[in-house]
């Protein structure tokens, strides 16, 4: 029986990048004999549009029930005003909450023929390759009680940051489990120094490194605002960092950013493990929905298709299928090949459907 | 009467640079006829290994009864075991808290004769010149309850991050008051996307802007994580930007590193204007006790010489003595002379008191 995979374009440039998926899926599907049963659905702000919602149940059962989601983006100006539970971003917390997609994995990898689109200079970034693992449904983003309240006679508004062991466990073992299978390095970051999350972020890592036979993997400590720093400074420093929801946010754009090319990255969030070792997951692209350059054939669709290629990867095992659209994509970056987000002197400008021929051709 | 400076020195290099501050202070009470009554407390770890605490209630008294207090440096790795309540970071929290410090100013500035210590390409900061204004008194480093709890039968550790209306109000004006003498523009950052308290932050501000008589200076939002990006793609984008505690403390020592010198970079913690329109003021350089070059003659005196500055400026209306001080420093970097943090091909390497000694020459 073949693989479901649901496919949630979402907003801005999110279907224009989606439609250079649906070409790669044919042809491995003519190709490799790899066939998925496909869905489609709304979410974000398209389904906003006709639902007044930013995700149906339907859609939720359809992720619930699916071997795997891509995910493209959601949000644009034209929803800034809509209540908070029905606004894009809300079909999103709501996928990663309900489908329990608790570990983020954000690689930041500096392409050689992309090395000059970075803000960095060459040498800082020349070869990067970290993977930032982000807690993605708990802490701050989802605490309670949050709001409005009445404290001691003060009116005060609050968020709760809050985790409980087995949240920072799972998603530890996560980074270490990767980190074995790169450099064997992991940075975990909190803000011990001020908060209890931290300390308790810190103990409950350290403990399961001790326990858990992570012994092989060296561990080290840091605080939020010095990774910030650090991945300014020397981002090669890093191979795993795993981080919690919110400090993940903000430093898995800034190591994103350290690329310079977020047309490039892909991510993966994912569930746990069931009995078979399969995780739910929801793959999507870094960049947003872009909603400047949406419509327009512009877009860079290479985040969606390394986004594709880590499902192959990581859903479904097809390794060397995964491999295949990696190379097809470094190789149209060093045939000088670029959308305009990454343009430089001297090479050939193309639209998003140019880029996805000349990923298809390779 | 003169105005009362109390000198905090605290721990690693902090003691050294503060030496360079003692004779400007000699040097300004000669030459510029103006003179402080200094007192001297001890606080951190050098506090801790006398007192067994970050900073004695005596001390906090002076801190309270000072004009301003100038602070080095806290912490250091033979402390990392110590009880949380107890730790050199213990101290600074307890001054800010009680002398109600709610305005952090940090100040990113790039010198042109720094211009390629950043690992940011030159094009990227040159000319660089933006202010953070931190929250520093509230949010998620005090709220309350914050530990362990059973909340609904569920063992977790919580913070809280909790605002009232008026916390954001001062805050938000001191950024449209410093913008007003700047460049009239604020970016006010939070995460109005997840955060309830993003939320209330966002509204209140865009409330203060229109009803505070702010017309005249624009604002803007941002979310964080899109600002930790930003502030690597293009931070002469900003101007002043206003955000809380936490977003804060992440994003200024970006910020910070963006210029690639941190050894330059002073900051300003401010409280609530008297009568008068004086306000409690602590001053510090934004680098940390570095450990392992302290004790050595090395480190660069820059940033607590500029702090000193900063406090002649806005704690005592010292405008042209304020200017001296970062003119001579200004000449001397453009002379050549350099502590190694700082060290650049055909430039000549001095340590702490050579640094001293050259800014006093100036
Ligand atoms: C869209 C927004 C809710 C989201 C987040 O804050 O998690 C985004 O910034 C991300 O990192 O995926
Ligand atoms: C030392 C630490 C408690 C402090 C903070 O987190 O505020 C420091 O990072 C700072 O920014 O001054």
């Amino acid at each position: 029986t073949n693989k479901t995979l649901l496919m949630l374009p979402g907003d801005g440039i999110g279907p224009e990048v989606f439609n250079q998926v649906r070409r790669v899926v044919d042809w491995m599907a003519k190709n490799r004999s790899i066939n998925f049963d496909l869905k489609e659905g709304l979410v974000g702000g398209a389904c906003y549009d006709v639902h007044k919602q930013a995700i149906t149940d339907e859609t939720m059962q359809d992720a619930l029930d699916a071997d795997a989601v891509l995910f493209g983006a959601v949000g644009g100006p034209q929803y800034d005003n809509v209540e908070r539970h029905a606004r894009p971003e809300a079909g999103l917390l709501r996928l990663r909450k309900e489908m329990d997609l608790f570990a983020n994995l954000r690689p930041a990898v500096v392409f050689d023929a992309l090395l000059d689109a970075s803000t960095l200079k060459p040498e800082v970034i020349q070869g990067l390759d970290l993977m930032i693992v982000r807690e993605l449904t708990s802490g701050v983003y989802f605490g309670e009680p949050r709001g409005m309240q009445d404290y001691n006679g003060v009116e005060r508004c609050i968020d709760t940051q809050a985790y409980t062991k087995a949240e920072v466990e799972r998603v530890a073992a996560v980074a270490f489990d990767l980190a074995r299978k790169r450099n064997s390095r992991v940075h975990s970051v909190e803000k011990a120094n001020v908060m209890e999350t931290g300390i308790f972020w810190r103990k409950t890592v350290t403990e399961l490194h001790a326990s858990g036979g992570y012994q092989d993997i060296e561990l080290a400590h840091m605080y939020a605002d010095n990774c910030a720093m650090q991945l300014m400074k020397n981002p090669k420093q890093f191979d795993v960092i795993v981080t919690d929801n919110l400090f993940g946010d903000l430093l898995s754009d800034a190591a994103a950013m350290s690329t310079g090319s977020l047309g490039m990255l892909p991510s993966a969030s994912l569930g746990a493990a069931d009995e078979n070792g399969q995780r739910k997951a929801l793959y999507e692209p870094v960049h947003g929905s872009a909603p400047d350059i949406a419509g327009q054939d512009l877009a860079n669709p290479s985040a969606m298709l390394l986004s594709f290629a880590m499902m192959l990867r990581y859903s479904f095992g097809l390794l060397k299928d995964a491999d295949m659209v990696e190379n097809a994509i470094q190789n149209v970056l060093k045939s000088g090949i670029r959308t305009g987000d990454i343009m430089a002197p001297g090479c050939t400008q193309v639209g998003t459907t140019g880029m996805g021929d000349a990923i298809l051709a390779e």
